[in-house]
């Protein structure tokens, strides 16, 4: 493909190449817009690729990206810092933030665990969240990672290693999606919302 | 979405966002890939495309992406310059040099026409073909834009401004794809090939 493409095209076609789900011809696409549409958006591109890392860091506490450290939440007095929600990743919290739903603090995996992809326990940040259990003696634990094989065999390891620990561990509820139909839930679900059924 | 993300996080996910085919959702999981996997790839990226518009030109003859002008195909003196292959984009060059059948020169029109979308003949580089049939003197134009309904409007309109010029005009045969099977031709395919076929 490189024969006769001028050397900065074919070095973004590579690079973009590396991008998960963009492949050779994806990757071609997206060079040749953004040469038809002139040099605005691929420098508005370079400048926020380059200010990714130098702008964040890891927050000490919760391992959340964030511009400064401890993050906006962690620092955050109004927060209950002993109530923690383990998630996969960043875009996890917004999720949770979204509902309003939670006051307390976070824990970012940055994962789940999936030895067939190389992911192990100490690629994730669990050895750090048992520390952090350890030294700030939470109330909660709430593992909520996501509902899949890989979040759920997470969730145990992470309850494994805090079986020492005097913390209440607990796992966000299995049922039926709000606004979803009986008729077409899984029956994986539909069993988890049977056992996990409540009083009216 | 952007509330409690890091600004240069929600930077890149909206930069990332404005390319064609790439949603809010791609754009956050590429995001997040990017942090993931450490500056390399990030800074890799950006470089590249700082360097996309600032190492490349324009031909002046054939208008092809290069790195000097003219380009190595239109400098090159073994090539015939008086047969000229016009195609939408630089990728088709490739697809034309791949085959090694062609030793002629070419002519980019960078794009085709669709009124629909705004392409009108002015946004193409139509006029500059024109101009250069008249000072130039080919012996052939072989119009090789895409067997699409945009490609065959292009390759229309195209043959009707050329029509003064003393200039023989030529389509790209239409007709079974080589390792193709008769049975799953689609209709329009199979009547070209039928009308186009050859003596053996």
């Amino acid at each position: 493909m490189a024969q006769n493409l001028a050397k900065p095209v074919a070095d973004l076609i590579a690079a973009l190449s590396r991008l998960p789900g963009i492949g050779p011809k994806s990757a071609s696409r997206l060079t040749f817009y953004l040469l038809r549409e002139g040099d605005g958006l691929a420098l508005a591109l370079s400048d926020a690729l380059r200010a990714l890392h130098e702008g964040t860091v890891e927050c000490e506490r919760c391992f959340n990206i964030a511009e400064i450290s401890p993050c906006p939440i962690c620092a955050d007095p109004a927060r209950d810092q002993r109530m923690i929600c383990v998630v996969e990743d960043p875009l996890d919290v917004l999720a949770v933030e979204r509902t309003g739903a939670f006051r307390g603090v976070y824990h970012i995996l940055h994962g789940a665990l999936s030895p067939i992809d190389g992911v192990y326990p100490e690629k994730l940040r669990i050895a750090e969240l048992v520390d952090r259990v350890r030294t700030t003696h939470p109330r909660e634990v709430i593992l909520a990672t996501n509902p899949s094989l890989e979040g759920e065999n997470t969730a145990a390891y992470i309850h494994q290693q805090l079986a020492m620990a005097d913390v209440s561990v607990t796992r966000l509820a299995r049922g039926l999606p709000v606004g979803g139909d009986l008729e077409y839930t899984d029956e994986v679900t539909l069993s988890r919302a049977l056992e996990g059924r409540r009083a009216m």
